[in-house]
């Protein structure tokens, strides 16, 4: 990121999570907002907010917050977006523009399109990236380097509006795709939801399992169900809101998923080595296409390194 | 790992992928065998094992390549120990310990035992270590350290045999456990088995779907698929042998966890979101249980580290 003229004068940031965070940090070290405001729900929130200095100001509504703003940025849970856009209408400046960074898309254009007024510019988005780390301290500048940045522009909506938010996250080392919102929602059903619905599951089975202790778990997890429990260390209210609001796709891929496990399992009672084999033997070159696509290391085992006590002895 | 007398005059590997070359570096690292011999079914392997220098010597069969050895290591897929032991079954040296590293320990028990003459120590371990690398190239001295290596003698078997192997992986940095074979089956089932068919599931899903191409799954797929391509990238033949050899527990696991699933799915359908978000705070307990325990590190991401082209820029 090189210093430049910021592209927006007075940013809102409403929400103060790992999402906004790292845009904060990535604006401050961009030059990219003139004036970063802030707004947090709870005042413990607010006050690390201020402590660690991610915003210029910090605001106690999200109504004051939004006063000014040429980008207002809605960062909250989605099942929040249109509590959030109700309240701060009345406050947006003429010709501002609002995205957000929800992880699923048709049901916050529902909740929060009608809220916003005649001459404000909503450009719904989704940053594809994150960590299973939640909080205001949990963000950094580079977090969005090389991740997809989606929008889901809304039809004759104002193309300034879409190519200026563009530049923004360009500028993060986003790469930016514009796509429309029912896509959207079924690609991330594929590639995020179901995948972290399953995370959870397994790690909820292995909790209950009377016959296997936790301790046992948690001893032997590094033959592969670590990895799931990252995944399943996600913050619980933003997980719930994306299944309740992204419901159809994620169930109809959910439905496929167990159509598939059914037939695995079948394989596996029948003993049918050649099906097991062949399935085995195809999901390799997804996972090659990922790593030439530079969307993550080649390095073994995620190139972890010290994992373990005296690991670097 | 200090350098010390060596614990065993003569180990024989046979199969020379990611565990036995990794056991290579590591006896060679700590000076803990005087001689290690080699084989491997292909020509090519046994040409690269030679290469790399990994062994001291490369025998064309595994009959010669346990002659006069100390200890003998099965380290081929589950699916191929029994007819390996019948071969070097005449060529054993009495005395000799012969231990395997196989992911299933009932199955290899069945397999292997019958063939082990009078007078030669059958103790079955499984190192919970591995990568989703495969082949000789990808062993490397450090990969059992920190993690826990499983032994499951048998009952009457000898002492000493163990506490000698006990010994050699302790050196490499292991910690070892006792349990017996069907709670070693149960326990990985949970683990490691279940988690690995959920993943190749998944992966098989995102691959076959028409609606979503390929170029989508991947670009996006830092949403959180991405973890479940590397478990999916693991060797197919291991893959399928550990299904086809733990049915019984992996079958258990499997209709435990779309049990669990179809519940998740349910509340997902009726919009029951108490139930979802009590789910996944739960869940977060385990994540920190195994970070407490070492057994993965606390950087978010895995620390994923040179993930994405200019990422480092």
């Amino acid at each position: 990121m090189t210093a430049a003229a910021p592209i927006y004068g007075r940013v809102a940031l409403i929400g103060l999570g790992l999402i906004a965070s790292s845009m904060a940090h990535a604006m401050r070290a961009g030059g990219l907002a003139g004036h970063i405001a802030g707004h947090a729900r709870t005042a413990e929130t607010r006050a690390v907010a201020l402590d660690i200095g991610i915003c210029d100001s910090v605001h106690d509504t999200a109504a004051e917050a939004v006063a000014g703003a040429d980008l207002v940025v809605l960062a909250v849970p989605v099942g929040a977006m249109g509590a959030v856009a109700a309240e701060i209408a009345p406050h947006l400046a003429p010709g501002a523009t609002v995205t957000d960074v929800g992880s699923v898309k048709q049901a916050v254009i529902e909740a929060v399109g009608p809220h916003i007024p005649e001459g404000v510019h909503f450009v719904p988005g989704h940053p594809i990236a994150g960590t299973e780390h939640s909080g205001p301290r949990s963000g950094f500048a580079t977090l969005f380097r090389n991740r997809w940045w989606l929008l889901t522009p809304l039809p004759g909506g104002d193309g300034d509006a879409v190519a200026r938010l563009r530049r923004l996250v360009e500028a993060f080392g986003a790469n930016v795709d514009e796509m429309d919102a029912p896509h959207h929602d079924l690609v991330l059903a594929v590639t995020s939801h179901t995948p972290h619905l399953i995370a959870y599951t397994m790690v909820g089975v292995a909790d209950d399992l009377r016959r296997v202790t936790d301790s046992e778990v948690i001893k032997y997890s590094a033959a592969g169900f670590r990895d799931f429990t990252r995944i399943a260390a996600s913050d619980p209210v933003m997980w719930r809101d994306v299944f309740l609001t992204n419901r159809e796709a994620t169930l109809d891929i959910l439905g496929r998923f167990t159509e598939e496990l059914f037939a695995l399992q079948r394989a596996i009672r029948l003993g049918d080595g050649p099906h097991l084999h062949a399935y085995f033997t195809r999901t390799r070159a997804i996972r090659r296409g990922i790593i030439e696509a530079g969307q993550d290391t080649a390095a073994p085992d995620f190139g972890r390194v010290g994992a373990a006590k005296g690991q670097g002895d």
